[in-house]
């Protein structure tokens, strides 16, 4: 029997649909492989990019030169831009504003042939602590109102470029989605008077059902409403509203964890595609009892179809129980 | 510079973003082809689905056998099923249900290698006639809130089986995004007195830019906040909310409009990978005077990325003043 479950944040629908039951294996023809070729991300094509906004050169290398280890760059076709006024006006029964804003990317190693999950733990840790230095730094514009740091990996993912990396796009509304989570969390908490993250965790932890690792700081769990096959969600274990707000030593842990997931997701799964998204607090709020920042790791092994778009409702063919024992069982 | 957009009715915000501007033959790539070979929905395979719900007959052939022109079957792999009890309970703070409801596939022609749009206009009509005969029958079972009906069209737009079919799916509650979109129009009905789709369409039709065609009951147009390039959307003239109770004369006009619409789209991009949604009141409601059924037509032409699954926002790289531009040109 197919079941219905609820998401118990943003109240949003799933169906776990027994009857199409897979298996990793029934995913395998995903793999994302790499082609080489030109590559704007890779050493002496530095001026291919727009100007470095940031780099870590620890060998105090000239700027937009090779020698960094990271490198963060406004996108070249970016979404939303810096220059500008927001100008927002009506259009008849419309509305519209100027896209500002700001669209980096996050070149996460230069050797175009490793992957987020092949680098060493330092590398993987600078990744996440650009994320909070950047958006220390974008929280100076009180126009922009949240930052979304997001992974592309694999085409059908939606990478244009095949060089890992990931961005940051700071816009100046709350968007949507974030605002419904964060009232389903507030509704909660008006009810509880607690964090329904930090009780999601608790009973995660009792359960034991769908939790696929943990250490003192951080717990990896398939959500009990998953929209995809071995979603995973990524939650710091003690309270934070704001991703910035992350320390020197959490970010250690969280480089352990992702690279552990990473590396269980990609055995089972062959290297899929996938998009993770860092879900955190508008920028200019102030720490929030309600919220809790996490991130949302989604491999691409299904398609989004017409009922999904109709709907919001997403039909799930692996349950996030067996999920989390195939990810459990893989040996690194 | 890019452009925000708000959606009038969900209050989802888009970015026209003007510096990846995309123009038809920039997607030229997402051709659908057809490779034959078995198929379940092709004369004497009829015992390979279950067995069928209803049939247009007209030489009055047996049952389950050849002879039909269309054909209505249960979906063999369904995302719900229409026997046992909802049993909602919880499950610690989670909420689950058994997945009771409908699943239903609209097998639009006996050819395999002809598609929706290559269909004479009385077949087409059957087609949308037959949703509302399914819809009229599944209205009788109390627990079923929402149908929602959907086409996937190309493996990319979520088809598993490439011989042309539609699909209904019965739901014993109301849709995530179904509630947001009545809820919508309904605060815009409270403040205004009049509904926002039909103060969409005079809006439409007086600027003209994004209008694709029109006749007397139905327009095309490209909305003004689209998720997707060349999103389109049909919309009856007349106020109605719920599309069961569209008239004989209307089917055959609603037909008309939408071969024209697969005509222009498929001239325009090549035959892209498609899903379309009919958008709909929920099946126990009455009539409201605040929500418009339409049909949200969306060619596969981007993938959707960890922006787009974290913030509900959509970067779309064709305006829809554009894309309207493009798809009246056509020539039929």
């Amino acid at each position: 029997m197919p079941e219905l479950r609820k998401d118990p944040v943003i109240g949003r629908w799933v169906i776990i649909s027994t009857e199409r039951g897979k298996r990793p294996s029934d995913f395998a023809d995903t793999q994302v492989k790499k082609e080489g070729g030109f590559c704007p991300f890779c050493y002496n094509n530095e001026d291919k990019t727009p100007p470095e906004i940031f780099a870590i050169r620890p060998d105090k290398s000239q700027r937009d030169k090779p020698g960094w280890t990271l490198r963060v760059v406004p996108n070249k076709f970016p979404a939303l831009r810096v220059e500008g006024q927001l100008n927002r006006q009506g259009e008849g029964i419309y509305d519209k504003m100027n896209g500002v804003g700001a669209h980096e990317v996050v070149i996460e190693t230069p050797d175009h042939f490793k992957d987020l999950e092949d680098l060493e733990i330092p590398t993987i840790r600078d990744v996440f602590w650009v994320f909070r230095e950047r958006m220390l730094d974008l929280k100076k514009d009180i126009r922009l109102k949240y930052v979304m740091v997001f992974k592309n990996y694999g085409q059908a993912a939606g990478a244009s470029l095949e060089h890992t990396h990931s961005q940051l796009i700071a816009t100046p509304i709350i968007p949507k989605t974030v605002i419904e989570e964060m009232e389903g969390s507030r509704a909660y908490f008006g009810f509880k008077d607690r964090c329904i993250f930090c009780d999601i965790i608790r009973q995660e932890i009792t359960s034991n059902a769908r939790v696929v690792c943990d250490d003192e700081f951080f717990i990896a769990l398939e959500p009990y409403a998953p929209r995809f096959p071995f979603e995973t969600w990524i939650l710091p274990k003690q309270h934070f509203s704001h991703y910035e707000t992350i320390s020197d030593d959490l970010l250690q842990h969280l480089a352990l964890i992702m690279k552990e997931i990473l590396g269980r997701i990609n055995m089972a799964l062959n290297h899929p595609p996938y998009n993770f998204v860092i879900h955190t607090s508008p920028l200019q709020d102030e720490p929030d009892e309600s919220y809790h920042w996490h991130i949302e790791f989604m491999p691409k092994l299904t398609r989004v179809a017409g009922f999904e778009w109709g709907t919001g409702f997403y039909i799930n063919p692996t349950s996030p129980e067996d999920a989390a024992q195939y990810l459990k069982q893989i040996t690194l």
